[in-house]
């Protein structure tokens, strides 16, 4: 029995196959398993996301056939891999803690059989049940965590609460899923956590990459720190995007937007990036709400993660097996 | 310690004074005392009213400066009254049932002080706690209830759990707060609920006007038949408009617009008159939601509501220490 | 095999059941078909009614479960109705001829199946094809127009072109489709069209009521009139519903809006009285157009629209078979 | 030398053609002069109506070719009636005095002139010197004001100043311009002016039909009742139409939206049934604001009340030479 | 005869003198010919670029007095050049054929009387006529293509038809107006064309630059490599931009925006570069789509466009007679 | 006597302490003293900037707690400065001359009073009275200006006036306020001043960074290049924002948006430099246009300029005490 959508029609992501939680014969064998999680009810200002996962699935304007040939990794994901779609987890917005218990639960599920989970938000809130989920097969402590976000999202409490989108990473870490050196941000800025809680973070050995050193020492070359981290003594990366790590420029519609992001094409090539290089174990996109955004450019955005992450996946895999390695300033057409 | 405004700044209704529900002598002697519930975490569909309270209390281009004369009334409810605003209520949108508690906490330590509470939403699902709030202080049974709406909120379970937006009218009869046969409802019309819940509503010996019936014997009449049933063998009337009960075309900015519904005009009026002629020891206005609002003309509805209720209970008083009766026909300009 | 969705995902009518026109078995014994038309190659403004079937399809706050009990009929008439969607037909906006020819080849092949078919534009200009098509199975001149627009639809050129969305009513008089005598048009205002094409609409004997007159002598001495009219030595009445007969403030998100039409309400209720009293063989709602759309509220509207077409149909064949009539001032929970 | 426009390029109102202010020859023997009042240096809060002019011109899907046959009254006023379009006249925002000259000889040269001036709004701090350029030529106190709007605009003083948007009608009165016994307002709501400018008014011995009375008596007889005063010992009457006198969910776009105004329609049937009725001699539009528009509905109500106007007044001119009275209720059809 | 506007008020870019192409004394000696081609037939998704040419003449800050001195470039191009808008080509949406035959004709007719056509669409389809009407004059084969896209708009057969916007570029080389190895393309990304089309592409021997590539290598060095392979054995270069070759965030007013594309500043520069360095012989700037834009930034660039392009070509030719070159690095006010 | 806001309700920037400028003690010892210039009465196309102070003031998805620590900078300006805000300078947008003799005047007094003023606007006509009532506390010539902006303003008369928006520059010049020689711009482009002004501007030895050499030569290397400039022999810095300086994509809210600017992110980083490395005296920032926004981007950068400036003259007095430096490139979690 599948659960279908939360919101709206019983869609999936651009149309790859069906698969229902509760019955594990209908996603043996997937490479990857997409998930909705619709809640908005951890969101400490704009609400929202509870219809990312839909707009994620649907914002595109090529045809929903479950093909996706990427131009620059010459892999089609929803192909190449056996990706499948699960539908949404109920979540009620007013009941937090079983609805994390929820996406949790599916997410573990989901990890259990061998697929990558990738989750689409939803708020970020849903960090916390994510990766414990994927933590809780592999380990606590053996996955290490790629962040793209504005915000830190160690506070502590808010609005009297433990377990708001603001604050996953911190009980991520208090819970032993992800060990603290080996939890990797990047594109926060800011006015925000306060400095206690950066001190915290300091003491968990976190390392944050504010985007003033980003800018000062470039993207890549953190980029590329951050990931030689990841992989020291460590099995796999989860990888969360919450979408504000961009400029509300390129990403008006989400709810706490902080200028002066990253762009967009930064980010994609960021995720492609990591999934292309790491054993990456899990992703989730974040944040994407569609109440504020335009002309769908946010929503667009979130699909493009998701396939870039899927695409470096893919890619990953096809050159495992024959030997070769991507070159980004390949032209298009060579070698056809 | 007044806890001030869940998002944004504190800012009170129209520049009406601050009191605090901590200190009781910030409000003793109050008329009205309003408060905000910025609480979407009952929302089915879209979210977003956790901004209602801020935008009610702010939408209006005239200066706050808690003065509102009523052309029609010829009364200032913002100064003829005691009209205090006591910020919001805390209510995390994760956490339902701390959110209701807080809201009917609030709304009980109003009424027995004995000012109106006017509660600004927020979602429906606070029209379980406000109700109760004020029916606690009454007497369950003794106050009866006229609710404005496009739905009947009369649902039982949704999306797994009891007390979202759609259910609270169900529970306010379950628990006796209110009385099946004194809970008069206008304005639905669609496709919900469903048989079995109408069913159960007709049980209970509600009086619910659709909109068919409206139209078909007139606004006017069924206004006051729902008014009489009120005001039999009951001691007040809690007021609970949902701005959804309002056209689409004159309320965008809600969360479950259904079409073909009254016009801002006529829910003016009724809010006026029933304020006017019945005594109503209770109101809140929910469903505001700014995000999907245009040009701002859902909340300036919203904070109309909230004037001519104030205005009518304003003029009810004045007329019952005068002997006069207000005459809804004179021009504006005669008598002056 | 089925089409599918011209754009989006492949979803049906809020969740109905799916039927391929290619594959007679899949529709037979179906009531109602509902096909979507997204063309809007022959609007003459503002474009974008080819995302109408997708918006009409899928905006409604409540599941789509496939069942919407109406309020004020008691019927569910996706339920009591064998109610299927067949999808979309593909109508590429640069050749009118060809995509006119395959919705009038659809809506034949659904009316010739003993279904009613109900055609969710897409621009007016369908209006030629689908009520050809309708005419081909009931023979030319047998059926009625019922036409509920701003605009007459009757011009002669337009850019060049016979078969834009302002010739369709003409096209179908010339073919003979149609007669003009049972040709009823209901909304009319404004400033078109010229002199010559009202002149050649007289001589046809149509009978078009404008604001001014339904305003003058009232809506519902209008209606009752055409609806006579439309019976008179005719064997069915098309349906054909421009949702610009709306004031632009009930229904902004159309290509040629024109201030001064009716309310919602009165369309919702022209539209179920119409579908209940007469026997309607086939019904269309075109210009709705999402980009110009607020908050989905004329998109809402359209898919209201074609559920009180479809409530009034079911209900109409209750009472057919039971005796009964529908009493619409019987208040909702009496007789339950 | 013509001026041109303000803002944007140089159109004139759907395409008739174009005089010169500074060139008597180029409007000798016109019948009306329309002109925009492209300032918003007036208003008390939401600011936009400089581009009110450009918007009234062009919001309309018809082609932009001087005719526009009415469908109700059965004449084409652009071409029926010599009507030009001279174009902006500038009035910079931060120069009130300045500007309110510059239009105030403007509309007094085209009343010299012997045509009909139509003001394209701007804000209604224009009614000052729009009006007084109209009595200049009748004579003061000569010309009465029927006045649309949800605002009273009789304010003394305003941020400091006395010409703002709220106050012309009090100007206007001071002044000698118009008298009090003969100003007629209807529309007005909400909760502004204070008493003691309604003392003032009542004194003036103005007439205010404020929404409740309207209601409660039916617009047709306030109308009605307002037209025989206005045609009391005056030799013509000044038509000032706020566009926020409707609904803001039928006018969105406009700085200061009261809710509860009368419907699009009712404003297009006073409009034209004034023009039609009273010896008419000036016309302003004023208020629309497009930044705050949706989906451009309120500059086409803008347009259409223009239209109204031209018809009204063509359609009285024609009656005039044919004795000839115009029905209401006459079929569309009829009579061709 | 000049046909005008097709939607709209008769407007030109930016005030520039009017021409009519079926005059072709009204034309001789322009330097370049501005045509609008509001063209939406072709559109694969969303639509709205039929209103483009409109958006893309009037969406400037600045008076419309047909001057616009460049900072950068130190010339005036709507003055130092002789620049005329020729208004719209007729294209009825429904009628590709047509409508292609008549935008063909018209740049035709622009180039072979030696001017420079600049066609303002529109959806991309109209490229293959707009560079086929500019090689019938120069020879087929003879011009090279500079083509900046999010897609490379190769692809055979769409919605079962060929002449769509994502196929143009196929087309020209199918019938040799353009040579494949002088096909530059820049921007291209995402998921589209699938692999066979590339194959295709790469036999052509088209130099499609992916954004990766670009990235990698350095958008400077593509543009400079690209341009020197348009200049090989060529007479001369079309210029075709596609606005969708920005970022979303830049250009959210278009129909299928491809995220993680070059700035706005990148789009101006090389615009501005291609037209200084070589010898163009024709633009077009195309799939501005006015409804899904916002605040007007899309308009507002795709002016932009037309103006850097101009104002590149000026310089050029004045360079070319004084035998200067320009220096992008001088600062504003050196040599003043 | 506080006058408080002039439009919405009185709030304060992020919720800092209040002062009023009639009360000299109110405001004694404050470092920095904010106040809202809610003017738009001298723009000259899309006006709005009114309600920028409004928004400046509130659009922050934090608490408005009077507390904003740095991540990038580790202080507090809100805290470790004592910052007040002194409410809007009352500013009639049809009063030029009167609303910027009092703009001035306030911002004299906190200058005077040893605070730096910062100053919300508003359009950039108030740049005038701003920077003249900061030289004349320091000496006319005294002080440098720092102006950020896509245009010069340096206009000398628009639609007949002197002190519009397009003009300030030059009148700050002309009086002898600011020397030309010390006058620095960055971020110009397009096609605005016309060739005299800019002769002017080189006579008066202003140094204007267009967009072309910013590229061309690098943003970091303009911007020292200025800052050197703007040390020399002068005793502070006046900082004037435009954010019309960042590209339209980031910021669409304003009201003469030009293709091709900064990024939002080099806006910030600029701001910040600025104010860590020179002796500032003067703060503005200024057309930000809500109207125009879209999910309040514009509105939030406005927000955090202000606090990248408050925190860069935190952190220079800071390290001013202490002797250390700040290094951009340290890592947020280093040396907690």
């Amino acid at each position: 029995m599948r659960y279908g959508a939360m919101y709206g029609p019983d869609v999936t992501f651009l149309g790859v196959e069906r698969c229902a939680l509760a019955e594990p014969a209908s996603f043996a064998g997937a490479d990857v398993v997409i998930v909705g999680a619709p809640y908005d009810g951890g969101t400490s200002h704009r609400p929202g996301t509870r219809f990312g996962p839909m707009a994620i699935r649907t914002t595109d304007y090529l045809g929903h056939n479950g093909s996706r040939p990427s131009l620059a990794l010459r892999v089609d994901a929803l192909k190449d891999l056996r990706v499948l779609d699960a539908g949404d987890v109920e979540m009620y917005a007013g009941d937090e803690m079983e609805s994390h218990a929820a996406i949790e639960e599916a997410v573990h599920t989901i990890t259990a059989s061998g697929a990558i989970p990738v989750v689409l938000g939803g708020d970020h809130s849903i960090a916390l049940p994510d990766a414990r989920g994927v933590a809780r097969h592999y380990g606590f402590g053996r996955v290490s965590m790629i962040h793209f976000d504005a915000h830190a999202d160690t506070g502590d409490i808010e609005f009297g609460h433990l377990y708001g989108h603001g604050q996953p990473m911190r009980r991520l870490l208090e819970c032993g899923a992800i060990r603290g050196d080996r939890f990797l941000q990047l594109g926060l800025r800011g006015y925000w956590p306060e400095p206690d809680t950066l001190d915290w973070m300091a003491e968990q050995r976190m390392r944050s990459y504010e985007m003033t050193e980003i800018v000062t020492r470039g993207f890549d070359e953190c980029l590329a720190e951050a990931s030689a981290i990841a992989m020291d003594d460590c099995d796999g990366v989860y990888l969360s995007v919450d979408v504000d790590v961009c400029d509300p420029g390129h990403a008006p519609g989400t709810g706490t937007p902080e200028p002066g992001g990253i762009s967009a094409r930064q980010l994609l090539d960021a995720v492609r990036g990591i999934c292309y290089r790491l054993p990456v174990v899990g992703v989730e996109i974040v944040e994407v709400s569609p109440p504020y955004d335009h002309a769908e450019i946010t929503a667009a955005l979130g699909n493009r993660v998701v396939l870039e992450a899927l695409s470096g996946i893919a890619r990953r895999r096809k050159d495992a097996e024959s030997g070769h390695t991507w070159d980004p300033a390949q032209p298009l057409l060579d070698g056809r």
